[in-house]
């Protein structure tokens, strides 16, 4: 028995008892003949007082930082009060203590706002995983992860596990793979996600499943990427995409609810990819605040609606909006008060290479209802006032207009979009803003090849197994998917087909996303042909689901959320690696087990292969 | 919308309700004009009646088993009820259907007794999963998965993710390995447990962690082995034997009552390794019948006692018992009437090779008092009684004894033992008896080489964490791991170290181990050591976890469940396989993905690997 309770339970009504606590030694402080000790466990921390009695000992037994201590005393009323800790009102008289085990200084401080730097702390991440900062990370996601499962289960999902060990069918992102012992010259693969696994769990009649579940892809990582990752992995049958709507919002408002006592009572906004393309610039809009782009140059879809705003720009001679592909403006609400510098320091912004723009037109709708703008020379104060009123901007605002070609403007529009809601603090990592985006495409072109299939083709946007709208399955089986004119792939008729997929987005980050899936042989067989697959490798990849459909497949859809993002937005931050307990940095290295690593000659003999370096 | 109800759910209290149900035709039958189906979901079956009025669309739309049908009608009364199923006493008077896809017929019968052959359910293991028996088994595994995660989160287990591309680290067994592209030359490794990361969260201070979790381990596969398992993997912090002990078995017995309502309310048994050999012949006994073992050439250990049987068989003459090793016997009960016919089949079956005895002594222990055995001309009656009341027989049983070198001898004793408890059926399915194994031996001594560390070796019996017992680490601390004389190992100091470990043991199967670990850097060393591993080698190897030790690493332990094996024996059935979704082969190979397979150059070549083939 190393405690009677722990250092995060004693209160008033415990007084005069005698106990024994375990922790670490968050800190020791000596006032003449007394020392009081901050003793830290998981569950809280208790001030322990060691009297004069217990000097000699203490002269003998030095205690230390993140020293291993258990001690037994009595709990006594503080006199000095703490209101900022749970058990701030006692502390333990300590009548005997013993040290459990020492510790060296640790090589950063165990604290919030620590000393140590990104690699000291992942070299050292066992000590990082002490901090404060870092445990209530690690406990959100255990508390999302119970939520999670406990609203899944009440909804009749079953955890079934899906097999690690399966096979390569690199289709867009890399396998990593696994050489086999015992079938010599033959791999298995990490799975990129359960999606076939599922997908044969519908037909085989389990009706509703889900799976927290570790992904594996072998991508160059970018900045907040890891190598493994995890999924919350869902399916159902019998369904069609309102039913998995409704059962996936009601998920995350479930987790809102279990982990941050947050009442996500609003109805969740839907928006087709299109309208968020047009209105965000991007299929994953941040809608915690407005600021929507206005497009000045084509027929603006607005909700569905349709408007044109090009007559107020063009004819003015001004050449920059004339030759623009397309023209985009923002009303920063507020900020017809920058300075010149300030305004210089944004134009600088979008001129930057991550952005590209060549430069930034600004419209200042002063208070005043006047309009002072930097093509004063082009537009007169009623034209101005007309680009106000199509960009929505009222009095105070500052209308800040980017132009260029169509995907590069439209990207820095959004961009720009989200850099000044940064800077005008309306993106709270406390407020939860959740939308759909439906109506995606199902097929985009690569014009450039992305994964050696090939150039000039088309790729699944979301993934082979996504259904296309039932009204354009016959546009999908009526015509060859050839492109004759690569210049003019956006007129075939493929260019058009929408999927029936959904994205989940969580104030500007997809969180999760799915389809409602092909389940018939024929489709799925015309799906692989239209991305370039032939019959012969159709069956070597997929003979299994392909065989699957044959014996009474179900409707069947399902969505997976990024599990390691939806911890961190609902942690209020961005980074995923401060929610997962052992991350890789950003060369997919473990720097605290020092992995990967070279292995003996006698396992590569053993794999058959041979090192190629 | 493709249903209102499922088919398992529809009562007598639902009739005249108009319904829509979806699922699997799982029967159909002809009756003059009207036409029975009985339509199949994960929740039930419920019988649909077609009247003489669907006949037509019933002769164009004909349906089979295994299609997908979605059907609308009025529930009513069955005048014919099934009492067998909870739906027997309705049935749907279907008004409308609509086939949603078509099944090719199946190549076995979807039945608990199907005509299909292991391999061929194999490959098509997405209808095997149809079958009922099969869907129960995975039911079970969820049930049990649910139970479990419900017992640990009410006691403050949090599930932490452990990494699963790791640091190859081969001890014992085999890992698997994934060649790493963005660092030539190097590999991961698959964890053959999160052992190392468990005993990082204690150090962390977490201080109860679970995970249910995925292991790899690149071993020949025997009968009922699988290169990928899963684990109930759990540690906790402060911890002594006797709380890791008492935690666990109230987790399997909150399994019991919630999976299976069975209330498990006697005390769990524990048993020195010692108390197992000498009694049961190995160290996960099936206490759920008697049949003893009586050594009768060593001084037998009674639950700690000994005695010493020898005398009553030496001194006759019997050159068999004399020039014996060991000698067992057990007392079969009731089997005093075995004919001659069915003795002689039982000395063949322990003279098999598998088990190698060179025969089989018998003494009858007749109803009347009397004796009568194969060795009369060696004992008389009174010299048989004495050896009867040894082995603790009864009139009316058997006696079967067995001689020869010691292991051989106590190995064949345990398995004859076993079978005579199958024959008798006294190993029944549906009663659980579990005990708790402790006391083992911290070290083995290696006389061949296992693993390539070397011959004439220690090998740690549990893994290079587990700890001694406290009384024990002086004689580990103060003596040297070297063997001068390799035949007399067992008279080195290490042979005598008993570890602080115990296995969990549920009707002769281990379902799960631990131990309390090493938590001091000096030790761990000294463990490492004994190994054989030198200074250069265990900071390659584990420099991480050494160093984590020098910050203050708390006591610890733990325990790890084999889930797959846990759910088979709660299940009834001696195959983990069926208690796994996707399973893999004896070869390592899932047969309905055939995986794994070739890999493309390309892959090779990102990998910076070649075939050695």
């Amino acid at each position: 028995m190393y405690r009677s309770h722990t250092c995060g339970e004693l209160r008033l009504n415990n007084v005069s008892q005698t106990v024994t606590l375990s922790g670490w030694v968050q800190t020791v402080r000596k006032f003449g003949a007394i020392t009081f000790v901050d003793l830290r466990d998981r569950y809280g921390i208790t001030q322990l007082l060691f009297g004069e009695e217990l000097n000699e000992q203490l002269d003998t037994n030095p205690l230390g930082r993140e020293f291993v201590l258990q001690a037994t005393g009595v709990v006594s009323e503080r006199s000095n009060k703490n209101p900022n800790i749970p058990t701030g009102e006692i502390e333990i008289k300590i009548t005997e203590f013993k040290i459990l085990n020492k510790s060296a200084v640790p090589p950063f401080t165990i604290q919030d706002d620590t000393d140590g730097g990104e690699d000291l702390r992942m070299k050292y991440r066992y000590l990082d995983l002490r901090r404060n900062a870092v445990k209530k990370n690690i406990e959100l996601r255990y508390a999302v992860n119970r939520a999670t499962r406990d609203y899944l289960h009440d909804k009749g999902f079953m955890d079934i596990e899906t097999p690690f060990l399966i096979k390569s069918t690199p289709e867009g992102a890399r396998d990593f793979v696994v050489p086999s012992r015992m079938n010599p010259g033959q791999f298995y693969a990490l799975p990129q996600s359960p999606q076939t696994f599922k997908q044969l769990l519908m037909v085989s009649g389990y009706d509703r499943y889900y799976q927290i579940v570790k992904c594996f892809r072998d991508e160059d990582l970018r900045a907040d990427r890891q190598p493994e990752f995890t999924q919350i992995d869902c399916e159902m049958s019998f369904v069609e995409q309102e039913d998995i709507i409704n059962m996936f919002e009601g998920l995350v408002k479930h987790v809102f609810k279990s982990v941050k006592n947050y009442d996500y009572n609003e109805p969740v906004l839907r928006m087709t990819y299109d309208d968020a393309l047009w209105n965000y610039g991007n299929d994953k809009p941040d809608i915690r605040f407005g600021m929507e782009l206005c497009n000045l140059k084509k027929p603006q879809h607005v909700l569905g609606h349709k408007q044109d705003f090009s007559s107020l720009i063009n004819g003015a001679n001004f050449v920059v909006f004339d030759n623009a592909e397309t023209v985009i403006a923002i009303a920063v609400p507020g900020a017809a008060e920058y300075t010149r510098k300030q305004v210089d320091e944004l134009t600088e912004w979008v001129k930057r290479p991550q952005i590209g723009m060549q430069g930034l037109v600004n419209i200042r709708c002063n208070a005043d209802g006047t309009f002072k703008s930097s093509v004063d020379k082009f537009y007169n104060p009623e034209q101005l006032k007309a680009i106000a009123e199509a960009a929505n901007a009222k009095a105070g605002d500052l209308i800040l207009i980017v132009a260029g070609k169509e995907e590069l403007t439209r990207k820095a529009a959004s961009t720009l979009r989200l850099e000044m809601g940064e800077r005008l603090n309306l993106r709270k990592a406390d407020e939860f803003k959740m939308l759909w985006v439906i109506d995606f495409p199902l097929f985009e072109f690569a014009l450039e090849d992305q994964d050696g299939g090939g150039a000039g083709r088309w790729v699944a946007r979301h993934h082979p197994f996504t259904s296309p709208k039932p009204d354009h399955i016959s546009v999908m089986i009526n015509n060859s998917p050839k492109v004759e004119d690569l210049d003019k792939y956006l007129e075939h008729p493929y260019a058009g087909i929408k999927a029936n997929a959904y994205d989940l987005v969580l104030n500007g980050n997809e969180i999760g996303g799915g389809s409602i899936r092909i389940f018939q042989r024929e489709l799925q067989e015309k799906m692989f042909a239209a991305l370039g697959m032939d019959a012969h490798e159709q069956q070597e990849k997929f003979g299994f689901l392909l065989g699957a459909f044959e014996y009474g497949a179900p409707p069947h859809g399902g969505l997976a959320f990024g599990f390691d993002r939806l911890c961190a937005i609902i942690g209020g931050s961005e980074s995923i690696r401060d929610f997962i307990a052992f991350p890789k940095n950003n060369s997919g290295r473990d720097v605290m087990l020092d992995a990967p690593a070279e292995i003996a000659l006698k396992q590569y003999n053993e794999l058959h292969i041979k090192s190629a370096l």
